[in-house]
């Protein structure tokens, strides 16, 4: 292949889903001959889905390489010149080049770009304390994360795990450690597990995960990891309390990682993540795209920015980038906030706005809070869901959707989240022609049970 | 209760999910004193989910009064006077009275009324065929048609069984069979079973039931049912051959219920349902309102009206014409024809328009099939699902979903149906922000990816 021939050289930055999915795509439009595609990635991975993570760690999911959707010589295959474990050390705008770096010679160079795609991801939220890089102590960011966790796991005696944080990643790893038979305590700051839903709903969470055997620890921060003799983990610490932990997991979160877009004068947002346009452009900026974690994405319901780290967001992203910089045309609208996990058998849903972000949006709403069940109330496997709604003052529209249940409870947000996208009305929801049939829904679907409580209140208000 | 002091009488025909649901959301909003309710049934049951009899014949629910949503002393308690056992038999429209007959005694009399609500259900469509009476052939329309198979059943030694029509009922009932431990054959008249998918989708659940040890037969019609020396069903005969059955359950379908309505000179449409306005009143009556299975729906993909006997409108309608009645305000705006259903754990769903719909409509569109998982590809128990979506040529817009699956297909069909609600295109539903974790769906849901599909068809065409 004679990529020197080709008329223009595309350089992407970060080798996960939003940056080969973008190189991918573009690909796909344009052959080798028409754009030369350099692809750089500090790691040893390409194309995982670090979602995917705790699950290996639990064990559900057997092997390392499950979670790998495409591999460096599958991306190479496609006439991809993607460099490994080379690292992007400077954007170089004005001269439309970036500089790389050797991670295991250090050797540097430069290289030029007609089109640039900023893919660079996040970076988990680590707690400043003492402690806090003592052995013991894993993130669950990267595939290498985990495999340092799984190595911890298979080294240690002890049974005893403590989660910081009861977030996405807090639940779900609090999960893995229950499946791989420890016991296990979920630090949180907040008032209640789940801080993405509301608190009356997150105590739903908070009490399910007690039925779990989970140890629940709200209200508390974490002031500094103890070690023992040996410098491991051996418990950690809160203002008030000591929880003794064999390992650690940190489930924080995390930020955009845009030091190096920051360091070229790109733009950020309040949420330290890129500011696109609607097809993914840096703003201000006509040959530099980004997408994935790093960038903020529009909250379509609030009208604000937000920073989101999800993989089927970065994965719509690539696409949409990969389309426009191969001589295509495709945008990326923005998202409702909608967001699926569980914990053993709990399903855990959200989307759209809560009530604290609606309050920030100058939003006035009704809220109600419904249960109903999964199925038909007299056909086996019936589970208890609760749904809450938020429904705007005035125009009646839908503004929310969380729901807590079993199995058939996390994916109905998706009716909402459908809904919240064409901007319904709750009244218009309660005419909704969604699926019925006993072993599917009960003859009125609980998401319709809400919406015709909130547009009674709201009637009613 | 002092009825005779109420300032006006409504009548219900039908004591089932539309009228009962009328009734008691009039009641909610008017009391005795303001408005009398006499509701007639001439059954002996109320308010229960016909949907639900194959699971109660297959053994999934133990009790028939499980499926009794509401008893007639419960509405009685509410301050309903229900006449049960009582057949109404003439509608007088310039009178503006009924005469019922009470079932055991013959006796008949007038009611008049104020308002009256017309839920008169449907009937089974019973072939006109020789033997179709014969003892050990069933239907499975009410309670009774239920308890006279199940005890059948229990006194029937041979396990043969063959269930005539392979829609909803029919496989439905082939499940029921099958779980009750029967040779199990469905007999369709059509080339593949579910007519109510396109034939390719409809190949799939045949393949499906096969694998579940069920014999299909296809492109054959029932000419008769013959019997044995005791009278007793033997074999049902097709053109071509016969199949032995002990027992024979029909499943073809049913038509509304409107013989005393048209009698009355009340309007139906080609399919024989009564025509209503979105207020479920019947058309040109300003006191007469209908709903559940004896009247016509519109059809908002198709823009033409459908006769869709279904629980969860049944319900709805009963909603909206008691609060009409009741003196508030609610409409019915139409179906988009979505329905689920299941044979054993492969799951069967549908909304919208098939493609002869389309071409019967007058649209033209590009179909395109999918398949993809239920849950990330290395989750476990992700299975198979095949998603056929048809859109618009020029609009975009999405004309229909078909889904087969395994667990977590069916409900999926309610992202579409929500989308068709909407009127969205399917370059439109390329963005949704649908619920993502590995558990749950793939990083791009299967609803996603065929829309993915289906609008770049449409832009290649």
């Amino acid at each position: 292949m004679n990529m020197s021939a080709a008329s223009e050289r595309l350089v992407v930055i970060g080798g996960d889903a939003a940056g080969m999915s973008a190189a991918s795509q573009a690909r796909r439009l344009k052959g080798p001959e028409a754009l030369e595609i350099v692809a750089f990635e500090r790691g040893h991975f390409t194309s995982y889905s670090a979602c995917g993570i705790p699950y290996w760690v639990g064990g559900d999911v057997e092997e390392r390489d499950e979670l790998i959707a495409r591999t460096p010589e599958e991306h190479r295959a496609r006439g991809i010149d993607l460099r490994m474990r080379t690292e992007v050390t400077e954007i170089d705008v004005a001269g439309q080049r970036v500089r790389a770096r050797d991670v295991d010679s250090g050797a540097e160079s430069w290289t030029s770009y007609d089109k640039l795609v900023i893919a660079t991801g996040a970076r988990p939220i680590r707690p400043e304390m003492p402690g806090a890089d003592a052995p013991g102590v894993h993130g669950v960011q990267t595939l290498d994360d985990g495999q340092a966790l799984l190595d911890t796991l298979a080294r240690t005696r002890g049974r005893r795990a403590v989660v910081v944080g009861a977030g996405y990643i807090g639940v779900e790893m609090a999960e893995a450690l229950i499946n791989r038979g420890y016991e296990v305590t979920v630090v949180n700051r907040g008032s209640e597990p789940m801080s993405t839903l509301d608190a009356d709903m997150g105590r739903l969470v908070h009490e399910a995960m007690e039925g779990l055997g989970i140890t629940m620890v709200n209200d508390a921060t974490v002031t500094k990891v103890l070690t023992g003799e040996d410098g491991r983990v051996r418990a950690v610490a809160t203002e008030d309390a000591e929880y003794p932990a064999d390992v650690v997991v940190l489930g924080i979160g995390v930020r955009p990682e845009t030091s190096l877009a920051k360091a070229a004068g790109l733009p950020v947002g309040r949420h330290d993540g890129l500011l696109t346009d609607l097809a993914q452009r840096v703003r201000g900026h006509e040959n530099i795209w980004a997408g994935g974690d790093c960038v903020e994405v529009l909250d379509l319901v609030s009208g604000q920015e937000r920073h989101i780290a999800l993989g089927t967001h970065a994965n719509k992203h690539g696409q949409v980038i990969g389309a426009n910089v191969g001589g295509g045309y495709a945008t990326f609208p923005g998202v409702v906030g909608t967001a699926v996990s569980k914990v053993c058998d709990l399903e855990i849903a959200r989307t759209g706005l809560r009530e604290k972000d609606a309050r920030r949006a100058g939003l006035q709403y009704e809220a109600v809070t419904i249960e109903s069940t999964s199925r038909a109330g007299y056909y086996p496997g019936a589970s208890l869901m609760t749904v809450k709604m938020l429904a705007e003052r005035r125009t009646g529209r839908l503004l929310g959707v969380q729901i807590v249940g079993r199995e058939g409870a996390g994916k109905r947000v998706d009716i909402a989240a459908v809904a919240l996208t064409a901007g319904m009305t709750v009244e218009q929801m309660t005419a909704l022609d969604l699926g019925y049939a006993p072993p599917f829904s009960p003859v009125w679907d609980p998401v319709l049970v809400a919406a015709r409580k909130a547009a009674s209140k709201l009637r009613a208000a």
